[in-house]
């Protein structure tokens, strides 16, 4: 804990928006055509966020790279869901992110790190990285489990498989039965380790997106693909708006909370689907995909 | 109160069945093109519900108009909700319906009515009807607004009112800063007017679907379009999405009672998009269409 007085919440946010700039920048190499879009916001109550976005690329169809660093007296929904007391001062601060390529065959990546302050005693990370291919297929999902797990080990062995079951449980969309994806990593209220190992480990996780993308870049970004691909991949899309709209803890605090509202949605597709009672032809690969989205295969 | 003896719920689950019929023959009369698909479903707990949807039609992208008479042990988490005791035994039976139509100067429309009972003495309806234009248009608005009164005046002249307010309250996508559409009728926990009467109230406001859409049909149906009305529906369906999935009781409702998934979500149109902060030109079409998505407009 000896960092806890060195390591102000301002740093790490300022350790953040470098990860913003570092992703973005190897976000652009890798799609090659296209650049992110700007904006800068900020909130009424203190604070504020620069949102990127990056459309109609080579590779990436909608692409969201969102940093912010909010600070503020909480809300009282939020002390009583915290525990903590009421008019408390918060910062906050985090880099989040979803990528939508074109191509089917390439997955959706969804990255979040977040530092959350209210004292020196009280403060906490979270975060995650996890991955929704279109199609599954059981060497892409072990190779990305892999890779994370491999970020995750020299921070703690224990990392991996307890948050692997959490993104398990997180990434879950109830109604459908389904799971998003292949699930990843998940964590909350990390605090144990210490601040600066705890900001170390989520930034070696953000520095693992782009080296992620890449490989899979390289297999599939120019992969040829069927309207019945092209078809799945709209479908699989709508089923992320629903999972976003309805569980979705960002999503739904943002809207709650009256956030601004193009950086909380820009994580939803340009173009989702919605076909009444579709089910994949029996051992296509469509329906070898939906017997994936399950939680617990021990993909590594 | 002399109808609660003779008038049952399973009465009134058989007369909105019999509406079921008459509005998918008017709708499939007004189509000219596709029928309905029917699906019939039982419910574990008891009861069941006849799904219909249309799709591809030569007016009708998607539309479904569901009917069910469900029946059981009501969850604690819905009597507590309902202040009802613990283990109540209800009977619930409704007709839904929202058509997407392919012509972006078509509107969206939705209608429920509904009849929940507990025993004789606590019964009630609730339901419907709202329209959400792609385009709005104040003559188009009067219109709709103007015939939903006339069908609500013979039963109670105070139920157009009120109703229209509460409609203007429920369809609010508060994340948005934009009601859905332009409004309608929405009402809950109808009873002090009588069982008879309330059920003649809501076939009449499902008999008056029909009529209404066929006035749009005849002007619309056939409208030539652009490239950039096509998007814009295609946003104004995101917007759609957004409300049914955040904020839609009955959707919210099946989807944390395990409903029949294909049944809640057939509401979602085929396609819907979401472009970054999309801002329609000064004074365009679109922009005037945003400037009428506002509560308390008296179109009447």
């Amino acid at each position: 804990m000896q960092f806890t007085k060195t390591l102000s919440p301002e740093a790490i946010a300022c350790r953040y928006e470098a990860l913003q700039d570092e992703i973005c920048a190897g976000l652009e190499a890798l799609d090659g055509k296209a650049h992110f879009h700007e904006d800068l916001w900020s909130r009424p109550g203190g604070g504020g966020g620069r949102s990127r976005i990056i459309t109609c690329g080579d590779l990436l169809e909608k692409g969201g790279v969102n940093f912010s660093a909010v600070h503020g007296v909480l809300a009282d929904a939020m002390t009583l869901h915290l525990q903590l007391p009421k008019g408390s001062e918060f910062f906050a601060t985090g880099v989040s992110i979803v990528l939508h390529p074109y191509n089917p065959h390439m997955p959706i990546i969804h990255l979040n790190v977040r530092h959350f302050y209210i004292d020196d005693a009280t403060w906490w990370f979270g975060g995650g990285i996890d991955l929704t291919p279109h199609y599954v297929r059981p060497a892409d999902a072990q190779f990305f489990h892999q890779t994370v797990k491999t970020v995750c080990d020299p921070h703690d062995t224990q990392y991996y498989p307890r948050f692997k079951q959490w993104a398990d449980d997180y990434f879950y969309i109830k109604h459908r039965h389904e799971t998003r994806g292949i699930g990843g990593i998940f964590f909350d209220r990390l605090h144990e380790a210490g601040k600066q190992p705890l900001l170390d480990y989520t930034v070696a996780i953000g520095q693992s997106l782009v080296p992620i993308y890449a490989h899979y870049a390289q297999r599939y970004r120019h992969a040829t693909y069927t309207e019945t691909e092209k078809t799945w991949q709209l479908i699989r899309r709508g089923r992320y708006v629903e999972f976003n709209l309805v569980y979705d803890a960002g999503t739904k605090f943002g809207l709650e909370t009256d956030g601004r509202i193009e950086s909380i949605l820009m994580s939803l597709p340009t173009q989702a689907n919605w076909y009444y009672n579709f089910q994949p032809e029996p051992d296509s690969a469509e329906a070898q995909t939906l017997s994936w989205l399950r939680k617990g295969i021990d993909w590594v």
